[in-house]
This record gives structure tokens, C-alpha cells and sequence, in this order.
């Protein structure tokens, strides 16, 4: 493959100050012996976007930064160390953009939890520009065919929610619990429970909502809304009564948090995944105790958990519904995620 | 072995009203098809007991009820499908006195949630009287040469504590914090860590446990009396600072819940067994999630565990130090617990 | 529910010496205080049912015998502690009729392992008679609706395939060889691992089967006649070539058990399930350590299995094809089996 | 810390051609970005040390070759990516020296099987050098105060004793039989096996190695040239006489692999480690079906498996009994080693 033309200069979409987002030229950056650059084609929007705009996360951000985490390239200049991919390939940078490698949690393929991770639009410079640099080890890749406009969103949302069902402990004929199904990442969600041969519980807010889910495969939809006894209802979804053997938590409220742990099933698993902001899980200690319920956080996923989320897109078994608009318009995607009229994920193209 | 002689009558304390116990003769009961009669030579005591008299738990509980549910005795009669236990052993009586064997949770060896469980003194009669029927398959099976008195125990405070560690995910080598370690169960938990090849951060208040904690072999105690910076202590106990791999709750208060989740290595567990009225197990989302913890309850343990918990007892390796008192005088023991004043564990002497 | 009529006497292919089964009636027998009595309306025969005629495993047969153990029918009487089910209940009798509850093995839900099992059709009288006794906490559970002829292959090659899935520790999304595909357990174990999200090759010999494989949800189908690499094409048919990361091994040959160990993933499970009389597995020490293979035996599954196979079924995700005859012609279907001519499942109506 | 002098050549022990060996000097290496350059203080040497010198392994090696991968030293150079160690640190370098960090099986934390491996002192030169290169983030980090002769065999004999324990699904109480336990890996892996709560049956020949094992915490001490039925006899060593959970395989024999799967318990599990020249586990299948036992090979360990391995010996709880030689010695050893003399390990110093 004959080496690309690299610009001095692309544009891209910088955070100069919290809550402020220009669209301007900058200098294309140079990747180190051990990583890539990226030309970004297209890129997901995440809900974190926003937090890294608003910087309103407890987790110190990077000042001037181009944010994005959710991107799809062609790699055009590698490191010297690089071998697992060559100029030419197509590939994904996910939020995970480096880690050490080398703390404990890497050596356990827990790189979500390396405490020097760079996280791609926020600790450092993300996708939401037209060159990227990345840590070779860290992409997904990509075969030549994929359609890198519709693969964008795995690579955040569509990992995210496979790697909460893998954490749920819940096996295939089992019954899962999706809260906020019919949301960005719930209609992902649905998707990867249905691949994985779980019965699905969508619970949501709407009759649209409700559906969207069933379409999606959801056995049952039920709309919190209406419900006038909602654990009850969530336990009868399940033929013995006795509730889900997983639940995954995507809502952005912290009421639902409180009712996972009264619906689900004795020794079954609430998965934290949603982040609303300052939100308590709270729980009664007695009922925890007697029914042996087990809670727990899951955060991203690792690079085994990215291929095979990657996998079951492949396979053509995830459609995230996605809408493209060009780089220059991301003000009015925040704008329609802060007024809550965001369906599906929208994804742009960096060429616009 | 010759048939035992079998009263008709025998000594026992009754709750024939909530708060009052009686010490008085009631009938010796017959054992059904699959149940035995066990001559109950000691019996320890637990908070439990105390909450069975109050009746002051979220569980409905039986009236008039003949307490207790860690007793140690000798079988003297037995049903006809009895096979796994003769006239003349030494068994011991646990909480879970019954289980229908043929729920989805009995059959997953998980009979701690069986919702048809007899449990020992609080839904049935129990080991607070001379004579006691079982279901012989719930038993736990002694050598001759235990000690009755001693291994007494075992079959509550020391199976839920062993149960507890298992349930806490970690591997020999590892860091356990134990709060609440000089306590009752604390005492006994310390021993099963350190026999399971894990290093204890031992938690509680007061140096006179201090010295009792590091005896048993405690690596490190923390007086959380003294302590200005609970989580920054217990986490510069491990040796590169991240924080024990689990916690083990046994304390009777809500504030170390909340502690706990803070001071836990990431992707560390913490088990809850203690069950203080009322408390609540609340953690922010936020870290849940970004730091992939995981909280979960543990409730007594199932058979496999009683005969673990008892295996290491009878090599030797625990000591739950006890008080052998009489049967006639359990009052002295509530009044004791009420003030808080219980060092080790109190066995009644069913003969006095 | 009315007491049902119950006949002193019955119609029951009995083997009263090694190789000999005679139709004849014999009394109806009398279920004890914790079992049942079942109207047996369907059994299906399996491979087992002929080794139990001949009498060639290592393992004690009982003389005379009523063999079968895949039946399924009505409860007719049941003894003073049978709760879990009641007359007129529709059930499944298996292989394991009934276990001691009380073992290290049934305490830890390892019921197959239990050494007083009592096995239906071969260490006591099973399904091949109008009414067969069987331990009540055994028995699988169908609802009222369930089609009797249907179900009864669930009751042991559906349970098998489905327990040696579970044991190959393989997850949704990833690869399954399947050796013996086309055969009675390979056809209902293709569409478990289908139902499950695994992706097969089927491995078996012929152009039929192959059609049969790929019709039933086979990725792909290798026909061991036809390839001159078996290893090599096992391995060329998953994505990155580094084989299947589990192994079922259904085939009753001894060549399949040296090469699964060839082809399977590295640190990939074979699954040991078909018995080929006196067979070994044999493996290169060498390669078993450096690539970190497993290999495990899985035996018919304990009663959570069966909840859980039975599941599947019920939502019309298995069709184990088969071919309803009466209990009088079992010597026309041993016929078949010893020429190797049976397709799919032979199923007897147990009243003709 | 200043820089170190780093002279151009050093000694070293090079195998020129298969079976020979030549103490000669040669250029001291240059480590590359993500490289460190290590003194190495002390090498233990291994029984794949001599396969390397004889390359009858088959697996391909480099030539010409510096053998060696139990080293401990001191890193003086690094390249510019490192950042886990400092000039001046202690560390550790294995049979691992380096691997992909990006193909499937590192991205599942399962090093050891990385297909591009770089092996010391078997494709790659390795610790029989004064000066050795080495990628930085397979290095083990020693504290300042560690003895750099004794911890070298924990480099690969306690590794892959640790990891074999680990794998054998054991867990504290429970039995496990060390088939070899006199042996080199065999002592070392006894105090692993009892620093982890297991309760340990030594099975060797000869009353000298009783004494050892017994001396080390055997519970048991099974001399295979004196037991008439070895099966029965390792069973009787367990209290049931169900048999061992787990069994460890060090030995250098075939028999040994066959016996194993006759006395480990049902659903137990035998690791495979030693690597006896062309010998094969057969096992027959009938029993492993019937009695659902495993066998796996377990290969090293990862780097999470050293760092743990390290924590016991750091702990004080191993001590590899080792004799010091001069590098110049090597030839020695190497003829003890193939007249079967040698008695714990042998460590090789440096500097002479």
C-alpha cells in the first residue's frame, strides 16, 4: 500500500473552555513508537461527550480537548513498534485509547480499571477530528467491508451494554431486565440479550418505546409509566414468578436502582451501567442478605469484550439505529441531547 | 446400638409471647418419615435468638416457639427412609432445619433461599430443649470424638463466616478486611481467613480487641474509634495501597457499609452478613461503576459449606472461644447481649 | 382431582436374562412415602436401552429388568410426603429416577455423581411398562399443555446435549464442533447450541446429514469421509483459524477423541459424552500442557439441567425429530440401532 | 541514581550447535523503546534448559543460543517508552520474555499461549548472560531488599507450580495429590499447595523424599515403589476415600498421567505439567463420562500468576532449597541433571 497524504492541518471540534465548543483548524499530531494515526471518517456522540463538554464528572479533563471516543478510521501512519495493523486498515479508537499495559488490573485484562488509562476525548485528544492518534494495541479492527458509519456506535454504546449482560452471570434462557430499553443504549442492549439467547424485560416509558422494544425482540415491554406496581409486574414477566436472573441499569434516574433489588431474583445480579449524575444505589441490608443479591458496576469493557461485541455486529445481528450528520453540526446534536429528543445514536462524518 | 431409652417429657424454654421465655416441660416430638430425633446435649446462642424473641424481624415467625438453631447432640430415633445417619451418631442441628429439595434453589444447592425452609427456632422448634426433630438429610454429620460443646458454634456463627469469605471472590494470598472482627462472629471469622491462606485487615473498636484480633492472626488492626481517615487506613494496609480484594460486614451498624465500598479494591467485593434493623446499603453510582464494585449478601450456607466450615474445625485450626452455661439460664445471656457485654460465644448445657 | 383408576396388573417389555426382553404383563408397582406412581404414555429408547439388554457395561445391572428412561406420562398416586407435585400432573421420569440427597455429590448438586443413584431402566424398573415408580423430587415438571410423545427424548438426549453444551464453558458468539452431528444427539444438540447463540460445525459423515446439519442451524457442515485434513478443516472454519473453542463428542468411535484434541482452540474443552464400549481418549502430554487444552466427561445433567433443556423446549426451540411406535414392537427398533438405520428418535406409545 | 558503566562485552554460556555449550564472551545487547537491559545476579537452571541445550524439543529454537529464563538482576538501560521500572531496580525475567500484548490470547490475560512469544533462552537469548535484554512489562519487580539468588527459581519453578495449583479448581480444605512432590518443582510446589490452605498428598519414591515432603507439610506420604495398589492407597489418604480434588502431574514418567484419572475424585481435576519426552495422557472414556473428571495442561503463568507467586515467597512462606555455582559451571550441572542427582535447584552466580 502506497503511504498516504498526510495534511499538516484538519479540522475538528475543540473544548477551549467548560461548556464551549469550537469548530477550527489544527495541527494533525504525530503518533509515538507504539501508536497509530487514524483518519477519523466517522464518529459516534455519547452522553459522556456532554459531561466532557460540561467537565461536571468527578474525574479530572484535559483543557484545550477535542473529545469523541466513539470512532471509525483508515489507519495512515503507524510506530515502529506497531505490528498488529498496517497502513490501509480500517479500525475503531474506543474510550480506552491507551493503558499501561503493565499495573495490576492490565495484567488482568481489567484495562478499564488501569489508573493511567487515556481516555479518548477527555484525558486526551478524541475523535472528533479528522487525524487521531491511538495505541496500536487498543483498536478494534476492522475487516475491509465494514460499513464504518454503522460500526461507529459499537465501539462505545454497543460495548457497554454486551459487556453488562456478560457481567449480569446470566446464561443463555434465562431472563434479563433492560431498564431504559427502548434509550440509545437499551435498543443496543436488546439486540446483544437477544444474540445471546436471554429473555428479555424491557422497561421504559411510552407506548412508542414499548413498540420499538418488541420489535427488537423484547418478550415483554413494560411501561413504568402505567404500572402501578412495578417490581410486581416485572416478577410476573418471568413464568415461575420469581423474577429476572439479571438486571441492567441504563436509565439515567436513580429511582430505578432502588427497584432493581425488589425485582430481581433471589441470588440474581443488578449491573450498574448508567451514570446519573450524584445517584445513590441504596438498598435494604436485610433483603440483600436473605436473598443473596449481588450488585455490581460494569464500566466499558476490555479489548477481548470489544472484539466480540464487534463480532456480533458482524455477523449482522445489531442494528443501532443511526442518523449522520457532518462534523461541523455537533452543536445541534447536544442541543437535541440536552432537550431529551435524541432516538437512536447519531454519528457524523468527519468530511463535513 | 441398642434402642435409647425416650421421655415423654423433657425441659425446654418456650417464647409463648413476644419478649417472654419460659423454662418448662413440654412434650418429647415424634420424627416424621424422613426426620430424626436428636437428643440435644448443647446449644449455642446467637443475636438471632434475641430477634426470634423480640419477633422483630421482617419474617413471619412461629408462636409458641422453642428457640435456638446451633445444637449439637446425639440421634435417638429416626424415621424409615432415614439412611444417612444411625441411632447413637453425633449430629448437629442447624438453622436451616428443613428445605423441600425440589425448588429451582434447592436444586441449585442454593437451599439457603428455598422459600419452603424450616428454620431451626424461628419457623419450628428448635435446639433450645432436650430432644429436637431434624430432617436427617440437613444434618451435619460429626465424628464420635467431637467435642459437643465446642463444635456447637460451628453450625451458625462459624458456617456463616466461612460462608462469607467463599462468597467474597478472594484466593489465598489475597487481602480480606473483616469489620466487626473482634466480635462474636468476627472472632471466628478471623481464624477461617487466615486457615483459607488470606491476610485479615481485622476493623472494630478498642484496643482490648486489637490484641485479641492480632492473636488470632489478624495482619493488621484498625481502631476505627481512632482512626481519622478510616478508607486511607484500611487501604495503606495492603501492600501497594489499592485496598483488600474483600470486606466481610459483620458489624451491627449502617455507617461501615458505606465505608466499605470506599476503601474496597477496584473489582473487589464486599459481602454483607451482619444484619443491623433497618440498615440500608447505599454507594454512589459513579464509583460503582467506574471502579467495578461489586456488594453482595450472604445467608447462612448450604450443606457442602457446613461440612467445610466443620472439616477445618476438626482439624484444629478454629477456636470460637465459648461460655458453657445451663439451659435454665438463658435470661442471663439476652440480658448479657442487650448490654452489649458477649465476648466469644454462649453454650447452654441442655442437661442443666 | 378424582383418584384415577389404577390396574393391579400392566404391559411391560421385561429382560429376564442377558439379551432377552419378553412383552408380558406384570403387577403395577407401589410408590413409597416420598415417591410416585406414574402413568407412563410415551418413553422414548435410547443407545443406553441397548446396553442395559446386552448387559456390556462396566457397571451393575439389576435381573429381571424393566429398562427405559426417557418417559414421560401422568402421576397417578403419590406417597404422604410427595408436595411437589400432584394426580394428574403431567411428568418426566429420567435416567436418574431417583438420588440419596444427602452425599457430597447431592449436596453440591452433582446428583450424577451420587453413588446410590438408582438408575430407571437399569439399576430399577423403568419406563418401558405402563406404570413406573419414581422418586417425586426427580421428576421433571411439564405444564399441561405439552405434547407427551414430543417431550419424552428430552428426558435424556435433550438433557445430555444440552448439560455437555454448558460443560464446553463456551459463550454465546463463539465456536462449538459438534462430532456425531447428524445423529439422534447431534440433531437435538446442534439446535441447543443454535438456541444458546454458539455458532457449530457439524462434524459426521455423508451428504444427508450434512443437509440435515445445515438445515438445523450448522454454520458448517465437515464431512470426516470426504476431508483429508480434519484438523486442518476444523480449524480453517472459524474466523481467525484457530479452531472451535469447545468440542462435543457424540460419536461412538474412539478416532474422534485423538483429533478433537488436535483441532480445539487453544485452551479451548472437549467434552467427552458418547461411550464407545472400552474406548480411551489419549492425548500428546506435550501439547495438552503448552496449549492448555481441557478435556472433561459430562454425564446426562442434574435436575437444574433439566428445568433449563425443558425450557428450550417449551418455547419450540428444539424438534428432536422421531417415530412414534408401540411399546410391543421395541424389538423392531433394537433391530434398527444394531444396523445403525435409525434416524432421529424412536418413541413408544405405551399403549399399543 | 546515576547511570550504571555498561561494558561493551560480557560472559556468557552460547550453545553453538545442539548438545555443545561454550563460556566465551560476547557483545552486550541494546535493549529496543519499550526494552530494559538487565545485570543478571543470579539464573537458576531449569530441566528446559537442557532440553534447549539438546533441542528435542519440538518446538523450533534459535541458534546460536544463550540459554537461560530464571534470572534475577538489576536493570542499567531502558528504552523510552518504559515507565514500570527504573535504572537501579531489582527484577525478575522469565520464561516469558515478551509477547504480543495485542492477539487474542494476551488480550484474555493468557500470555502464555501468545503465538508470538518471544521464550528466553530458547528462541530468544536469555539469562546465561551477564547482561540480558528483556521487554519491560514482562519483567517481575522485585523490592530493593529481596535475595536475588534465592528468588530466581521462583522466576519459572515456583511460577509454574503456583499456576498449576491455581488451575487445579482446588480451593482451601480441599486434597490435592503432587505426583513428583520430592522432586525440584515438587518441594517448591508443596509449601505453595500448603501456604494455600490445601491439605497436601506427596506421592514420590524413596524414604529420603518422604522425609522431605513430610518436613515441607505433607499430610501424607505415598512412596510409589512400595504401594501395591497406588489408586486405593492415594484414595485412603483422603478422609471420605473419594480421593483427591486435584492432582498435580510434575513427574517425568507416562504411569503417572494414567493413574491419575483412577484415584482423583469425581469431578475432580488432574493438571498436567511435567513434560516427559513423547509420552501421551490416555484415559478410558467411560469413566471420565460416568465420573465427570478433568484434565487440563497448565503452561507457566501470566504475570498476575508471578505476581502472586512472588507475594508467597516475599511472604517467607517458600523456600526453594538452592545450591550457588559459577556460570562457568554450567557443564556440571547439566551432568548431575542427566544422571538424575540433582536435589532441589541449582543457581548459577554471575559473576564467576
Amino acid at each position: 500500500m502506497s503511504q498516504p497524504d498526510i495534511p499538516k492541518e484538519q479540522w475538528a471540534q475543540v473544548i477551549e473552555k467548560d461548556g464551549v465548543m469550537t469548530f477550527k483548524k489544527i495541527p494533525v499530531p504525530t503518533p509515538g513508537h507504539d501508536e497509530v494515526l487514524v483518519n477519523i471518517k466517522y464518529s459516534g456522540v455519547c452522553h459522556t461527550d456532554l459531561h466532557a463538554l460540561n467537565n461536571d464528572w468527578p474525574l479530572p479533563r484535559k483543557t484545550p480537548l477535542v473529545g469523541g471516543h466513539e470512532g471509525a478510521g483508515v489507519v495512515v501512519k503507524k510506530g515502529e513498534l506497531v505490528t498488529n495493523v498496517n497502513i490501509g486498515d480500517k479500525v475503531g479508537v474506543k474510550w480506552l485509547m491507551a493503558t499501561c499495559f503493565h499495573c495490576t488490573f492490565c495484567q488482568q485484562a481489567l484495562e478499564s480499571l488501569c489508573p493511567d488509562a487515556k481516555l479518548s476525548g477527555y484525558t486526551n485528544d478524541g475523535t472528533f477530528q479528522q487525524y487521531c492518534v491511538a495505541n496500536a494495541a487498543h483498536l478494534a479492527r476492522f475487516p475491509q467491508h465494514v460499513d464504518l458509519a454503522a460500526v461507529a456506535p459499537i465501539m462505545c454504546a454497543g460495548l457497554t451494554v454486551y459487556k453488562g449482560l456478560k457481567e449480569s452471570d446470566t446464561r443463555p434462557g434465562q431472563y434479563v431486565a433492560i431498564v431504559g430499553a427502548g434509550g440509545g443504549l437499551g435498543t443496543i442492549g436488546l439486540q446483544y440479550a437477544h444474540a445471546m439467547g436471554l429473555n428479555v424485560i424491557a422497561i421504559d416509558g411510552g407506548k412508542e418505546k414499548g413498540e420499538a422494544c418488541k420489535k427488537l425482540g423484547a418478550g415483554t415491554y413494560i411501561d413504568y409509566k402505567e404500572s402501578k406496581d412495578l417490581v410486581a409486574d416485572v416478577q410476573k414477566a418471568t413464568p415461575d414468578g420469581l423474577g429476572p436472573h439479571g438486571v441492567l441499569l441504563l436509565a439515567p434516574q436513580e429511582q430505578p436502582f432502588q427497584q432493581a433489588t425488589g425485582y430481581v431474583r433471589s441470588h440474581g445480579t443488578v449491573v450498574c451501567i448508567g451514570l446519573p449524575a450524584g445517584a445513590k444505589v441504596s438498598m435494604p441490608v436485610f433483603d440483600t442478605v436473605i436473598r443473596m443479591i449481588k450488585v455490581k458496576g460494569s464500566y466499558v469493557g476490555n479489548r477481548e469484550d470489544t472484539a466480540e461485541a464487534l463480532d456480533f455486529f458482524l455477523k449482522g445481528m445489531i442494528h443501532a439505529p443511526y442518523k449522520v450528520v457532518g462534523l461541523s453540526e455537533i452543536g445541534s446534536i447536544f442541543d437535541a441531547m440536552r432537550e431529551n429528543r435524541v432516538i437512536g445514536r447519531y454519528v457524523m462524518d468527519m468530511s463535513k
